[in-house]
């Protein structure tokens, strides 16, 4: 037991700290330090989530003392209040995943901009690594302080700079639509997330000024190396509770045929173990990647409107937030890169 | 009683027909004649369809006996079985809507292209008027064949059209991204429309080549005047059962505010009793709509990306089919055109 | 216009308050005289509710003036909040139609005792009449002051009382399993009623205790004279917006066969405009009465053991709430009883 | 590999065998040796099955060939269908999982009189050994031939038989209540098994003659000892996809508190992995178990009306099939009980 790695989970009673608890119960390589939890702080796990079998109580946040009993802290903390906690675990030496949107940028005045809040630790951006392990994984693997990329990016840049990099698109003006389950939103009350008022419904929110934008825009030119990448980037909401799909359109710059760019992606992924690339003729759906670590994606080429268009699915909860922070731990700490994530999706 | 329309369906079991029902028992100025059925018939409508309190006896589909019976028939079949049906009620001199895609379109070359059949009819083509009210209503007005438009083209182009006819966006490069819901697949068995294969899951479908494309596109010609009109059509399902959100992204030729976007669209449809334009700052959801006839558009400008961004919302069943049916036999008839369609969204 | 009935509705952005607006918006007696909100007070109902094409002002609640302004005056509040307003606008002498619990029971300790709090107006109890016109339409006729059922009861009193009426089941040893819709929780934030804490998952709650069993003891003893009556009731919740299944399952006294349990039903409810008794072999779905009044009413007799089993399924928002007020409101002011209230259900 | 164990799927993809493909692929004791697909035969799994990354051809079925190839043969047929199988397996010395009724009731006559059909095997029936472990484990781990209990018999008897076997309830006349989400009905198309049909709605079905009733009652016998054990079985569909929830209420022969019959299903259960009973006050929910083996149950007495009433819940794709049948060949073959089974429930 003492051999084993010592995780902490801050804010685990929200829907990414859940998914850390399922996901790392089955990793025989780590056992819980600290559990924190501001709402139900004072009663064991098994009280405040009846699927999770442990006598272990939760306690509230204390970023010294989590960072002395720790190896390894997950934060799943709301925008701006993981600043302040990162500090203080880095300077305590400890290893950092951070959930939140705080470290992804790397410029404060974007992060500022779309944000809409001041940040207040702009030099530890510098320190953050970001933890998209298919564009990034060298950087990864020596990290201190990772940065969990956010559920829209990771399924669009995957799903997108491979055409990017190979030239073949227009850069400048890629229009990107996405569906997202409502998980996405986490776990706090309010009218708008009732289920009635969203089951049985559709719509668009945030047209034009998702905060997620500029972290798309810098995923793909990190992947890419082409930075003039700019993104149209429209999200919608359905009733489901997990995955994002994601339908990327991009003007042609040149001839290619389906079959080409699948070629293509099928060599930018060859060894990347959770990047499944579908057959031609074959469109991926979110339930094939439910409660899983994989991003499937499917490729259409449409000569009339000389058009690439890119599907990608995820599950916002794994591959878009928890199972992509155990991968980033699995490559910061030495672990296989799979351990606890090989499991496949639930499907029905 | 008997100076009321006479009015049949054909194929009342399906969900286009299911709603027809639904709609007309609300309509003060109709009876029902003939109501068939093909895997119901010998029924009492009561029997098949328990949430409507009828004990008219379902018959099979003839389409001299129905022609004989009735003022006006709806045709509510699958494509290429409305060209024989229509073809001998119209000789016979009686009204006909019909709700599939038979005849919307005017060359029967395309028809042959996108839905990768023989069109046995093409002549009667030049005799059926596009069943689009807010763009066609003078010639529905006159009509005795109404080809009923498609439930993705009728949202498309109520959001679509303006800013073409405005003439601030680029009209060769319309891209289109639809939510629908699964009745627009239908009323017919399949594994791939079973509960447990959609209920959870998202995904985009048809894309590229789904047959609506040419309505659509005819279609915002026919309200812009500008022929130049090309589109992408990215449809996806969603698991809801009514609804379609539709989010239009066209590149700006000049600049606009969304202010400005919003008056231009305003005033467009201002005598139009089912197009709502909402406030600026507010977005559809389709639940505003369900079980109505009403089409309702939000808008917004993204000067950063120089693009206009349009959503669109309708009930699928109704002002995406047996509504705009009604809407268009109101006018067909001499009827007040909102009649018996005036209620509004269930929301929730 | 000055000859319309002025109705106001206290509470309008609630779930029952959202659903009064569209039904009475569709009633040709009525006009809208106040309309409160205290969440939304302030707006217009077209920025507060978009589905509600109004420019009407919503104001805070204030019993004497909206006393003042109306006829009758509908209570959509939450229990414990009718008691002082109900007293008011009665005492000025205005019609009152209370959806909340605080005059169903007759005995305050009841009240009292299931509900966890005092009654602070018992008096005002003697006055007020249980809307239920299927067992109480006389009363309901010339009453100024009519307490709205609960939605649990409303379906599981019609579907009861029948049977204990006829005296062929025992009546001290009811049991019925009920599972609701969401929406019959109220429009109010909170995690448990979060859209992803409830979709994909079914659940029993309030077992034993659930406050509305008093109401379906007293509704069954009012409609079938049988003092003995008793209940055990087992509410459960499931992920739709709207609707109640109800199966009541009652030991028999003497044999008797579905069919002639099901004349009997027919026999008693042969008058009603909103109950229809399904042919034998059928059983209700709630689908059939969404958006609908009617309670529709399904019934199995297992001779194996000698149980009697009754389904009733209500939309809880229609039946069980607000259409059920439109329909207590025509009864006390001489309005055809089903004004507004005919259309059939969405099924889809 | 060559030390594996061989196991094979008979009807893979249908929804017990898409869930054993999901469960065994986590076994590292077990490597699959035939897929079988009727409708598939001659695909790739993953052209079938795109969330499981096999190349393996899923082929037709043959007795005889699998019975060859095969350790262990789970036998994911329609009921009748097994009979023949299993039949030829068993005599070529294999063993056999069968997830079909076939082989669950001990009596052909009782079979036939609840099925409706012949059993050509009722000599077989003797052979097999019902695998439920929690009551029968050790017939289970000598066991060549086990018959897969049922969705809904499984999570009943469960929660039902501790109860008896304590003998504070009375037997004959047990009332259960259970809600079942949509994969129960197993993986065929049919119009009332559509999407639209199901979304949104609620409704009892098969009341009085449901086929798993002679099992349910037989199991709570095995696990009581009491044959005096009578149920009326009352079945509800709900729009989910896994899960179901059974209400099961007795009338109590003796007072005993909440507290005290939870004491009596501790330990009955203390030794069980995947038996959870919750603390009093806590009611289990379908969605701690989605994807996972476990069987939550809660307890609570009604004084009032000196009733117990039990509710248990489980997956009905694992605990209710796939998962217990991998449970039963951990068993047979030696495994570690647990292997494969101990990842807990999604939640979200």
């Amino acid at each position: 037991m003492s051999s084993k790695l010592k995780v902490s989970i801050v804010g685990c009673t929200g829907y990414s700290g859940m998914e850390l608890l399922r996901i790392l119960s089955q990793h025989s390589g780590v056992e819980f330090a600290v559990l924190t939890s501001e709402s139900y702080s004072g009663l064991e796990v098994k009280k405040a989530l009846p699927f999770f079998n442990s006598d272990k109580v939760l306690v509230p946040f204390n970023a010294k003392k989590i960072a002395k009993a720790s190896d390894v802290v997950f934060l799943c903390l709301p925008h701006t209040k993981s600043m302040e906690a990162a500090s203080v675990i880095i300077k305590a030496g400890k290893k950092v995943i951070d959930l939140s949107a705080d470290f992804r940028l790397k410029d404060n005045k974007v992060y500022e901009e779309w944000y809409g809040v001041k940040h207040t630790k702009p030099l530890l951006l510098k320190q953050s690594v970001y933890g998209l392990p298919e564009i990034n994984r060298k950087a990864v693997k020596g990290a201190e302080f990772v940065a969990n990329p956010g559920c829209y990016p990771t399924g669009i840049i995957l799903g997108a700079f491979p055409a990017v990099k190979e030239n073949f698109v227009v850069a400048s003006d890629i229009l990107v639509n996405s569906i997202s389950g409502v998980s996405g939103a986490g776990r706090k009350s309010s009218t708008a997330l009732m289920f009635s008022e969203l089951n049985g419904s559709l719509k668009a929110y945030k047209l034009v000024n998702h905060q997620h934008t500029p972290e798309i825009e810098m995923g793909i030119i990190m992947g890419s190396g082409n930075s003039k990448v700019k993104v149209s980037f429209n999200p919608h909401l359905a009733p489901v509770n997990r995955g994002i799909v994601s339908t990327i359109s991009f003007s042609l710059k040149k001839k290619i045929t389906t079959a080409n760019a699948l070629d293509l992606y099928k060599k930018t992924f060859q060894d990347e173990p959770f990047v499944r690339i579908l057959p031609e003729g074959q469109l991926p759906e979110t339930r094939f990647v439910t409660g899983s670590n994989y991003c499937d994606i499917g490729i259409k080429v449409d000569p009339r409107m000389k058009r690439l268009i890119v599907v990608s699915v995820i599950d916002n909860l794994v591959k878009g937030a928890a199972g992509q922070a155990v991968q980033n731990m699995n490559l910061m700490c030495g672990f296989e890169e799979t351990t606890a994530l090989l499991n496949i999706g639930l499907q029905v």
